[in-house]
């Protein structure tokens, strides 16, 4: 990607020469997810144009330098089949690392894919290979975990969990997800695996609202129906009160304020999954926030803990959860302009560009 | 009060019948709050005037019927004094009571002084005497709890240890306090009781300002200094991060972005004290909230467990903080409306209604 | 049950008189649960004996008096079916009830079954005809949940709901459930329906272990193997750590000192579902406290809000959990001497009284 | 401290060679704490003797190589004064760093004056210079805190900044401190300082007692009492149901069964301050915990917020808590026997070695 807003080029880059703790991967698949059409269209302050786009992604190790350990302890081979958290050099040193413990707000936070320019190395995955600085955070991929149910999940699924974490569910909450692009998708999921009462999912085209169903939605209403009616059918389903938690994934700002009508008086409100302005939306605080007593939280990027858990949970509940089905198209490299078109169009829920070809 | 925007009237009432757990007070004093403003510009949806204002109170025990006891058991007599919770006919019965466990949301909560009328009885505190209907929940003051310290936090102080616990303060933390009213003083003694580390107390005019260093806040900063500068100034204070927390005690939807500014990435704000819809407010809500992985909380009215630890905190902290200074003003009945007039103007403080004319 | 270790005696008794606010049920179901056998023990203090027993019970609206509403403010009819909160009089005048906000520790707690005695009337399951005192909170069965699906999950379900709350499980932890009975049984359902991850159920004998299977677990360990070796199981199941989340429902002492080593260094143990004093035992604690860093937590009891949603997770999730067959078999009134001791034998899982015969 | 139950000894040691990162401070304090006490009697398993002991110490800085920057990424200078966490190698790379986010439970954990051997370096304070490694977290003290009023605080204070975060104390709450060494005394301070209600400090001797006062308690009770006596005071001043909060800090396993009876049904304890396995002590847990629906918590070590803040707290509040007079006595290196001996004895409260004799 060489700047905002111009056909994506194929480039030939030397491969690193890898320091000990370094590593390569061979790309097997690299997502295209929404932020990346944003770093296409420049959305994004701060980003170091040309840069090799693809943030999650999956390889496998073909070369390392010296040991390099998972967090178990135990090695890491040539051959292994692994991912990696795309947030790199968090500190460990900051305020926000250390004292205020949220890494995810560190400054010198780096993002593979979106944070590193092409000048600095191989580091995003619509590549051919990847570099894995000394540093990095390797999760190996189990042996009976198809790659493609975890990237199907991918980096919508990590970031679903830390809302769904903070939102705190009971068993038995109802929830309405507002957004069902990848985001919301593994939103959905992760509330019904969490023993979620009605789960609502909130937004369009109409194949989409059919998906998360699949999901384990229990209802999804379409944006043809006006958001007034859409708080009627909310409010019809929860006795009168609004959802006990709404959980906002659309990046829209006027979700935030519809939000705050969905959810009950007492309730709780996750922002999360959106990396932008997105700018302004009008809200009467008063009414709509100290009146109905409720909790609105943003949700900024994950930690490891939650792309660790991701791992777990799509190999655990891969067979439940229609993760791997999420992935609607494959791409070749000197396809990605294709891909970046079918994701801004929403033509495609998941995009992945394959290097190797496999798919 | 007759009616909104009318002047107030002296009216005679016939003396209650106390059914079995009634009990009637002789009062000794009742706040003018900013509320009774709102009461009085007709502000507050479905108030049934005429009404007595004076939601918090405090009394001696005139007359009771059969046995009632406080918190631990204990029977109340004639004579003692005391003070109740305003809010009453929680209903113990409904989802928001009961599964909830949120019982300020509850719809069968009436208040004293807002919404029992006058046609229900003397249930409002601007009067010789107070019907204490059965349940009511009346919390003896202290032998050595002087009345106009404990009223001179009154409301505010309720509201106030509400929205402090919400907040969870740490040991250190910084706070910022907008609003210097009686709920922003508060807030401000509270935090610095707590152990917080700066306490930054926002608004005007001065001389409330000077009060709210008195009250324990560590810097004042008046609004004739623009937003930025304000922001300028916290930021410097705190390792340019912004504020731990933020108590938004001002009422007006503007302080509710300046908080999002405020506070630091990854803090928290408590929006308390204000029980009309004041308006909109332009925020951008990915940029402000999910970006900034903060915490937004609406704090609506308080619980018993708020009004009787107000008491508990006003009997053992009432030397160190100045909460008996923060009656500025005491009215006979006859007078209720200069104070009104005296608190609308915010010439004064607190206002007390003292019936007895004592003070 | 006339008194400890006699034999249960068939008594007529006359059917209330029904105060405004009162109601009467005609028993379709009530539990024998383990509480009743420690009940027959005379293991609890303070119970007035004679007493009828039976503290979770389903049946219908016989008779009621004046205008009772459920949760949702609709009005009960005569024939709806309905269970009922067993522990009613908590006062929500006390200390606990409204500043602790722990109503299961209140002090004028009074239980159905348990600590009411006869003389005070049909305050017990174990009856054909059970007198709904005014301000017992009945919640409505839906027409569409088997009463045996709510029954057969019963007190213990509600137990269980309480200490998987306590308990605070994230997506994909570990859970090892201590005991498995009734209690147990549904902790490891709730684990399972809240996306745990391994469910690991401990106890005996046998066949309740292979329930269990049935209820979620994913490995069950039975108490012929020696605790090192469960111990060791569980860590090699954990990555060596131990499971982030014990939960003891044994009532076995030894079980508390088992919990504190099986749980994960920073894991949580819940201890619940026993109420009488089972004796001593032996733990190191800065040992296995201090240094683990681990949180252990007691949970007495239930709230409504437990007992309420019991009865929807029943309804949504009794497809997928088999409380119904957790009913391993149903006695006459005059066969509940032969029920206790069922239950005291453990022969069967779950014994219900059904004074109409039906089952 | 070359070895369990020997003599100290004074050795001359090579100054390291300082690679990039590290940092050579000259020591001007390094406290002697009971854990000292416990390393000279053998009692902490995996203690690489011979050792330099003294865990938390302040200093100046002598040399360093490359830039070191704070948690504010300011650079360190020759001559800053400063303190460091004593605990490092925390490896932000296991299971506990990672993904349970308690980097006091990792494995790779390595404490200065504890679990370094002399072989390995200048890795403990009670010498003329401490070798600060790569990585190891160093904080400036600001000017105007004198440096003994943060070592008077030293690790006790840490580890009761972590215990009282724990604790989740709220507004006028109130507390049993059981223990009146160092960390103790600063349980009593920052329980104090957040607000408690009343704050029961439990210990002896008198002198240690009457300094408890001091800090901040508003009653103390000696063990000259019996624990019967200490259990109906504590309920007494809490209105019949002992303390919201009980603080175990004695070591004693026998505190931890009373701290059960001293708190409150519904209260919290909280465990902290040992290091070794100090025995075992019989609860009966159905009864202690489970009906009394407490929360037991262990504490175990600090992470680098609580000692950042705690170097914040001492500058805050210096002038408020008597931290600066809990040091009693300063030694020379060649006296550290003494010092030993003075500590063991509880003939001082807290010693200091002042290898430059400043003090």
């Amino acid at each position: 990607m060489p700047a905002p807003n111009q056909a994506l080029e194929l480039r030939e880059a030397r491969a690193p020469d890898l320091e000990p703790g370094a590593a390569l991967l061979q790309t097997l698949y690299s997502e295209v997810c929404g932020t990346d059409v944003h770093l296409h269209h420049g959305r994004l302050a701060g980003v170091p144009y040309p840069i090799v786009p693809g943030h999650v992604s999956v390889g496998t190790i073909a070369a390392l330098r010296g040991r390099i350990v998972d967090v178990h302890g135990d090695a890491f081979r040539e051959g292994d089949l692994v991912t990696f958290l795309d947030v790199h050099e968090t500190c460990n040193h900051c305020y926000h690392c250390l004292v205020a413990r949220q890494p995810t707000r560190c400054p010198s936070r780096r993002v593979y894919g979106i944070t590193y320019g092409l000048s600095e190395g191989l580091l995003g995955g619509w590549a051919e290979a990847i570099w894995m600085k000394p540093g990095v955070k390797m999760v190996r991929l189990p042996d009976d975990l198809d790659p493609e149910v975890f990237i199907g999940g991918g980096c919508g699924l990590v970031t679903a969990l830390h809302a769904v974490d903070i939102a705190r569910l009971r068993l038995g909450e109802s929830v309405a997800v507002l957004g069902v692009g990848p985001v919301g998708q593994s939103m959905v999921a992760l509330a019904a695996l969490s023993g979620a009462g009605e789960v609502v999912a909130i937004g369009e085209p109409r194949d989409r609202l059919d998906f998360a169903h699949r999901m384990g939605a229990s209802t999804t209403l379409g944006l043809e129906m006006p958001h007034e009616g859409r708080l009627a059918v909310v409010r019809a389903m929860t006795g009168g009160r609004g959802a006990d938690v709404v959980l906002e994934a659309t990046g829209s700002p006027d979700a935030v304020a519809q939000a705050l009508d969905l959810v009950r008086d007492g309730g709780r409100v996750v922002i999360a999954g959106h990396y932008t302005d997105n700018g302004p939306v009008t809200i009467h605080p008063h009414w709509q926030v100290n009146r109905k007593h409720v909790e609105l939280r943003g949700c900024w990027g994950s930690e490891f803990s939650h792309f660790y858990r991701a791992v777990d949970l799509a190999h655990r509940f891969g067979d439940r959860v229609p993760w791997r089905e999420m992935v609607s198209a494959r791409y070749r490299l000197d396809d990605a302009d294709e891909a970046l078109e079918a994701v801004a169009s929403r033509e495609v829920l998941k995009a992945l560009i394959a290097p190797s070809g496999r798919g």
